[in-house]
């Protein structure tokens, strides 16, 4: 085996990077991780992470371990804030050659595999992808503020709001909106304080719980997971896929929403390939292959 | 005229204090201002500012000035927390009997004056309020994160969610959504941005344009007046008006809703009578009859 035929990925993002070297035809030898990577936030500690991880990786080959600078890499960060981000990253890697992207993309090619079709991805966040044959599409993942429809913070976000207009009595209690008041003491004061400061991840909390009241017939739940649905079907049909196209759901709250979404897409569901380092191995993969 | 027989009326918010010493008949002698109440952030500098707006106007009566600590008071604070912080704020004032209530009240009151109806109130936030003979109906206000819906700030946020919704290919973009698309040099990933550290105020600031839009039969527009009108519709018809009752529309958007409203409602507008320095001085009135 020669070290140059080495291809290399990392899935970086705010609680961790994860690494892995792999044969050129995909086979992984070895995966390493290290600390957060927030790019934004922190890039020189970002680079830093990424670059122990991949070493760490590297070291595990012993004497097979590779030359980082015979390597050809793809780097998917979470929060990347366009191209110009991801080319200053790359700039200060010793890879022989290396792609940066965010990391829906690496997620979506994760998914996929070699297959077309599209990604729906509900997390903390949301976002809905499609590739077809090398072009990819991307909708939503604007973030809770103006976004992320369907993901596990805006459930929890709707469903504290819920609260409040049945408390107001233009919606209506259920159990599950009953049983999470009960947890604020009852008292409406205390839902309002805790969205002053509530994060994303903060408001996902509450999602397992969405989900398993729906899936007990709650009202309010139900009402909450097909209006998520309803933007992802929205966001499906927008993306006019092909009769061969398959549908992958991913994420925590993603393999939720196959009952409510529309039987057309429902149809085409199929499981995940991988996730998003499977998807940076794919990236760099290609990359070789286009480079070679 | 003794100086026993003055009332004293408080409106007081973050951006200032207003007093307003009347008779009991409510006969306003004199008017003064002073810096902001921010009771929950700074409930001293609150109490300070409140005093000395209070003794500013009880000063420009010169000698007919009266003893603080024989007046008869109702505070109106934007943001107090219940009554306990009410209570807290009464303790440290020298008045002979005073009341303290949030904003809402105080605004309720003023708006409507000695008839029975309810107040639509949209401003940076908004609330729909009642005043049935003496008791009182409040709905919403539990501000952005959770609800305001229909507020100005709602407005701006709904806006900007909707033009990224428009270059997502889910909405469709309109004069007002290009205008405003441009402000942001054409860039998604600048309006996430504003997105991120946006107060409710900084939302607000689109509001004056969507109703100019909306004027102007804009399509992104008056679905947005639509959206909030529908919410004060269905408040309204919660609050189960009685045939006499008015509607009164306030703050900054308020009045804009008049004609999107549902015929129902817009037949029973009537202009406020006061605002809710008006209000805190119809209550000090009570207050005082109540206690004579």
């Amino acid at each position: 085996m020669s070290e140059e035929a080495l291809i290399c990925a990392v899935d970086g993002g705010g609680t961790g990077c994860r690494a892995a070297l792999a044969t050129l035809t995909g086979k992984v030898l070895s995966r390493a991780e290290a600390g957060p990577a927030n790019i934004t936030t922190d890039p020189g500690g970002a680079v830093l992470n990424i670059m122990t991880a991949v070493e760490r990786a590297a070291l595990k080959l012993g004497p097979h371990a590779p030359k980082l600078e015979h390597l050809t890499a793809h780097l998917g960060l979470a929060g990347l804030l366009g191209a110009d981000q991801g080319d200053a990253v790359a700039q200060r890697l010793p890879f022989a050659r290396v792609t940066v992207s965010d990391d829906q993309k690496t997620a979506l090619h994760g998914a996929l595999g070699p297959r077309n079709g599209a990604l729906l991805a509900a997390g903390t966040g949301s976002f809905v992808a499609r590739r077809w044959k090398e072009i990819t599409f991307f909708i939503g993942g604007w973030g809770l503020q103006l976004g992320d429809q369907g993901s596990g913070a805006w459930m929890g976000r709707e469903l504290l709001g819920h609260i409040l207009m049945a408390e107001d009595g233009l919606r209506r209690h259920s159990s599950l909106t009953n049983t999470v008041l009960a947890r604020f003491e009852g008292e409406t004061r205390r839902i309002v304080d805790f969205a002053r400061d509530a994060s994303p991840g903060d408001y996902a909390v509450f999602a397992p719980e969405v989900v398993a009241a729906a899936d007990a017939r709650d009202a309010a739940a139900t009402t909450l997971m097909e209006k998520g649905a309803a933007y992802f079907d929205e966001a499906l049909a927008m993306m006019d896929l092909h009769p061969d196209e398959v549908v992958c759901l991913s994420g925590g709250l993603g393999p939720h929403y196959e009952r409510f979404l529309s039987p057309t897409f429902r149809s085409r569901i199929a499981p995940p390939a991988g996730d998003a380092l499977d998807g940076a191995l794919y990236l760099a993969q290609h990359l070789a292959e286009d480079s070679a």
